[in-house]
This record gives C-alpha cells, sequence and structure tokens, in this order.
C-alpha cells in the first residue's frame, strides 16, 4: 500500500476517517518489559545512537499493540552535541549540557549542522521501515528551538526556566542567533530523517508552555514557523507541547499540518480555536492510564467522542509515565479501533 | 478611613479606580534581605507560627515599597497539622508530609478543625492590623482542597500528580470525603482569620491547573464552591491557580469576586472569557522581575496596558522567586502607582 494510504498520514492530511488512528507519545520506553530488558545491558544515550537497539525498541510498540504509527526512538537533544554542545545524562537528574550557554560568544561558537552528523538516526529509520508494516506510519522527531534552548541555557530540565527567558528578554540579538542556528539545524535533521524514511515528522516544543502568548509571538514563533515552511511539500507535520492553551492559535499559525493538544484543552475548544478542519493530536491525559482499566477507558471514550467533528489523531495529551501497564494501554487501543 | 474605602477593597469590588492596587503574591519573602536576616535565626514553620516574627515579615513589604495590600506571612499546609496530618520541610526538598493518605481509612481519621487550632494565625493578623496604614488592606489565605489534597496524597510536591488523581478517579467516594474535610476546615480556618481582621481571603488552588475541566468540573468544583458560598456577606474573595487558562470559566463558577490569573492568559483573553465586570488579578511573569529594571517595567506596562477596561488588582501570575531585585519590585510598585 502506498504511504499515502496509510491511516495516520490520511489523518495528517485532514482526512475523515470512520475511527482515529492512534499513536502513543513515549510509546517505546521505560513501562515496556521488552523495553527494560534492553535497557538493562545498556545505556540510554547508547540505545539511542544504536541503529540496531533504536531500531528494535521503536518496534516493540509496534509489536505488541499494533498502533498505527511508529516514532523513531531518539532524544531531542542528540543534535546538540553535533552543534558543539555535548551532555550527557545523569542518575536521577535527567540531561545535563556540559557547558551550558552563558554568554553571546557561547552561542557563536555553536554550528548549523548538516544532519549527516546524526547519520545513524537516518539508519534507524531505514532499518525500521524494513520491518514495519504497510499499514504503519513511520514518524521522525526533533526537539523545536526553544525547548532545545531552554536546555542548552539552564543546562538541564527548569521549573521556571529563568535563565532562558532572560535571555530571551534581555539579549533578543543573542537569543534570535541562538534560535536561528537551532532552527536551521532543526530543519537539516528533520530533512536527513525524510530522506531515511521517515514518513511524518513531529516537532516538540515541550516547554514552550512556560511562556505568555506575547513572548511566543515575538521570539518563538518567527523561528518555528520558519522549520514548517523549510518542509512545505515535504511529509506531513505535527506540532505539540505541554501547557499551550492560550499558545494553540499561534503554535498553528507558525505551521504544523497537525497541532498536539495536552489534556488541559478539550478537543471541542482546540477546534473552536483553530476551525474543525485542522486536524487534531492528543490528548488523553497519561494518567488516566495509571488507573486501572475502567477508568483509562472512560476517559480514552471521552477523548474519542470530543475529538469527533474533524479530524483527529488519538494520543495521549503528554508521553506515556514508566508506571503505565502495558495491558491497559493495549486495552486503549482496542477501544479506539473498535471505535468505527 | 473605612475598610470598605481602601483601593484593594474597592478593586475586589469591581470598582474601577484611576490606577489599579497592588500587591505581590509571596512579597514577603526571601528576596528581602530584612526578611532574610529573620530567617537566619529562625526556621521557617517557627516564623509562620510565631505572631510576632509572622507580623514583621508580613509589614516588611508594606514599608519598604507602600502595596496597596499586606498578604498574611504562613504557609498553606499550616492546617494539615491541625487535622491529624504533620508535616516538615526537609532543606531542599520542600513540604514532606509524615504519613500521607494511602487508603481510605487515613482520610477517615482526618479531622475538621474548628480553626482556633491556628489560633497563632489570628494573633498574627491582630498584630498587623494594629500597624497597618487604614490604606493598606490585609489579605488573609488558605490552600484550596485539591491543593491540599495533592500534598497530603503525593506526600510532597509533586510533578504529575499521579497519586492525587488516582485518587480522585478510583475512588470517588473517599476524594469527595478527603475534599469535604479539607473544604469545611477552609472555611472554619478563613472564618477564624476574617474574625481576626483578615479584610479578604485569597484561596490559593496553586496546583490545579494540572487538570482537564472535566475533572476539576466533577471533582473539584462542588467543594470549592462550597468554601466561597460559606464567605458569601463576609469579605471579599480572591480565588487563584497557576496554569488554569481552560479552567477560569470554571474557577470562576466556583467562586471569588476576584480571579487570579497567571501569566500564561492575557487579561484581555481573561475578561473575554469571565465578562468585563469580574475582577481580575495579575499577571506580571514573575520572571521579568529578573531580567532587569527595562525588560520588568516594559513588561509590567504591557500588563497595565491589558487590564484596562475591567476592575483589576495588579500582581504576579505566581509567587516572587527568590532571586528577585527589590529595587525592581519598587520600581514596578512605582509605575503601577504613578499610572493613573
Amino acid at each position: 500500500m502506498p504511504p499515502a494510504d496509510n491511516p495516520f498520514l490520511r489523518a495528517c492530511r485532514g482526512q475523515l476517517a470512520p475511527r482515529p488512528p492512534v499513536w502513543f507519545m513515549r510509546q517505546a520506553g521505560r513501562y515496556l518489559p521488552e523495553y527494560r530488558a534492553i535497557r538493562e545491558k545498556h545505556g540510554f544515550l547508547e540505545m539511542a545512537t544504536s541503529p540496531e537497539l533504536a531500531c528494535e525498541v521503536t518496534l516493540q510498540p509496534v509489536r505488541r499493540f499494533g498502533v498505527d504509527a511508529a516514532i523513531l526512538f531518539a532524544d531531542i537533544l542528540l543534535p546538540l552535541a553535533p552543534m558543539g554542545a555535548p551532555f550527557h545524562f545523569a542518575e536521577g537528574e535527567g540531561p545535563v549540557i556540559e557547558r551550558p550557554i552563558r554568554e553571546r560568544a557561547d552561542v557563536e561558537r555553536l554550528r548549523v549542522i548538516s544532519g549527516e552528523e546524526l547519520s545513524y538516526v537516518g539508519r534507524t529509520l531505514e532499518l525500521v521501515l524494513r520491518e514495519l508494516p504497510a499499514e504503519t506510519a513511520l514518524i521522525g522527531f526533533a526537539g523545536a528551538p526553544f525547548t532545545l534552548a531552554s536546555y542548552l541555557v539552564e543546562g538541564g530540565h527548569s521549573k521556571s526556566f529563568e535563565r532562558t527567558k532572560r535571555l530571551m528578554w534581555e539579549e533578543p540579538a543573542t537569543w534570535d542567533l541562538l534560535m536561528q542556528k537551532l532552527s536551521e539545524s532543526c530543519v537539516a535533521y528533520l530533512k536527513m530523517q525524510v530522506a531515511h524514511g521517515a514518513q511524518a515528522v513531529q516537532l516538540f516544543d515541550s516547554w514552550v508552555g512556560c511562556l505568555a502568548p506575547s513572548d511566543y509571538e515575538r521570539s518563538v514563533l518567527p523561528h518555528t514557523r520558519r522549520i514548517f515552511e523549510a518542509l512545505e511539500g515535504s511529509v506531513p507535520t505535527l506540532h505539540f507541547g505541554v501547557d499551550t492553551a492560550t499558545l494553540l492559535p499561534l503554535m498553528a499559525r507558525a505551521g504544523g499540518d497537525v497541532v498536539g493538544v495536552d489534556w488541559r484543552t478539550p478537543l471541542g475548544e482546540a477546534r473552536r480555536l483553530l476551525g474543525p478542519k485542522r486536524p487534531l493530536q492528543g490528548n488523553l491525559d497519561p494518567v488516566a492510564l495509571l488507573a486501572g482499566p475502567e477508568v483509562a477507558l472512560r476517559e480514552a471514550r471521552r477523548v474519542l467522542e470530543e475529538g469527533r467533528g474533524g479530524p483527529h489523531v488519538f494520543n495521549v495529551g503528554h508521553g506515556l509515565l514508566p508506571p503505565t501497564p502495558p495491558d491497559d494501554v493495549a486495552r486503549v487501543v482496542d477501544l479506539v479501533r473498535s471505535s468505527a
């Protein structure tokens, strides 16, 4: 079957279907015993950078659940190392940027990548594609410039994004240079992924919801828009962030064929904001999948119901959590598949 | 001057004025050297429970900035100890509930307080009132049931509120009993504060923004509404949470003469949602106060501008952060005062 006939890709293109396609952010992850079995023997970054290992964990949720899309197993931070900002994962602490950005010279030193520095990601995609059923889409992804900038500037995870916002407000020219280098790298990275078989790409602007709309519009939108413009005419694109209730219209303006929505914004409300034709992705609260099959199915039914009336990709509103029981994920997949 | 003539209280009652009153959440705190001088010699809970110390730090920002309201120095968790859930603050970790709620019996054991168990808070308010200029309002406060429940169930701060949501979804009767005991205790505590001189009270539902609107409506709104109903005809009330863009209409329905808004929701958008007559409080990004006087004043001017067109209490959209330079807070107060 040609890729265009894949149910996930059809939904991304705005076609209505009897039931929405379904996949889950972080569907390849620690909640799966078959993932943990590999993780026990290999480091996280080793897994993300070894095509064979990354291919295997990418395929695990497809085999187990029959989801409508596989998403590349990788980390949004991978492009930072070839850009000149190495990082590692500290036990229980998350990512640590070894030399956070502190001044303009640090930004000037960053390199724009060509994408080929991450050729192992391309190789992973090729391996996955070889094994993936034709009715299952293969999604590539990248971290959006704001979210990557926040890691570079804070040095890791952040609660209030103090340094990031300060750079954005106090040194707008340095900020723009940083966002420009990240955007260009992001375009190159995503184009490489498409060249190696990604049939859609999702831009994760996970932390952009810490901004007021006026800041997003001034300091983020122009950069993010350039990424989506550069990908026009290529594969379908998805644009996702958390806590974005008041940013959704601006994120939609920045681009993305599909707009991802977290559980705080009912899909009906998102449709009211973005129009009934814009495909939406989301938005089951991932915690609902920890609350037993009855709650998980009830909440999933509500999302299905709220998703009607326009093109919809069923997903969680943020990534699956490590204590998620795989059997309840399977139940939700069955519910969505049988909702036609 | 009678309390009704106080500019803060007039705004709470929906009266328009040439300039908004101004105060700051967490205006009594670590960013002030005079606070740190006391904190060096006393524990945080010792300060919150000693009327003389609590009075002194409550008054510090009034003396320094001439803000239009003082807010009681206390902690939202204080009522939990007499309810039967003792807690302490662990260095660098935040609050630790000594025996988190794990089952229905734990909820059944909780006591509803009369308010008098916290008579030291009443004494603090009396001491403050004695020294407070008549044109400065005195605000009391309490943690809202959802936010307090989240601490009781998680055992401290939480990122994804897994246990809280699970209890809410999996055991709705136990959840309702917990919320009911917290609401009744909250009413008693706030009425005690009013009896001892609080001229307005703010309900902090700081973490309720982790919920979808449907969950808020079903599991939080009925309880929170009962608190505001019990306070009707008493003093003006304020209702605040973070990340509440999609909850604002429901929070307004639950009650509060004034609805607090974080920086993610422009005040104009909040007015569109709640009507032009509902007084709003907010919503300067507290990080803007770390970014130098130019940025702080520019962002404050934007908030002033967006606040026009209805009653407005100028505030931050969440508490002041420890690295805030007091001089920039003073600059913003002067800006607001001269905006008439």
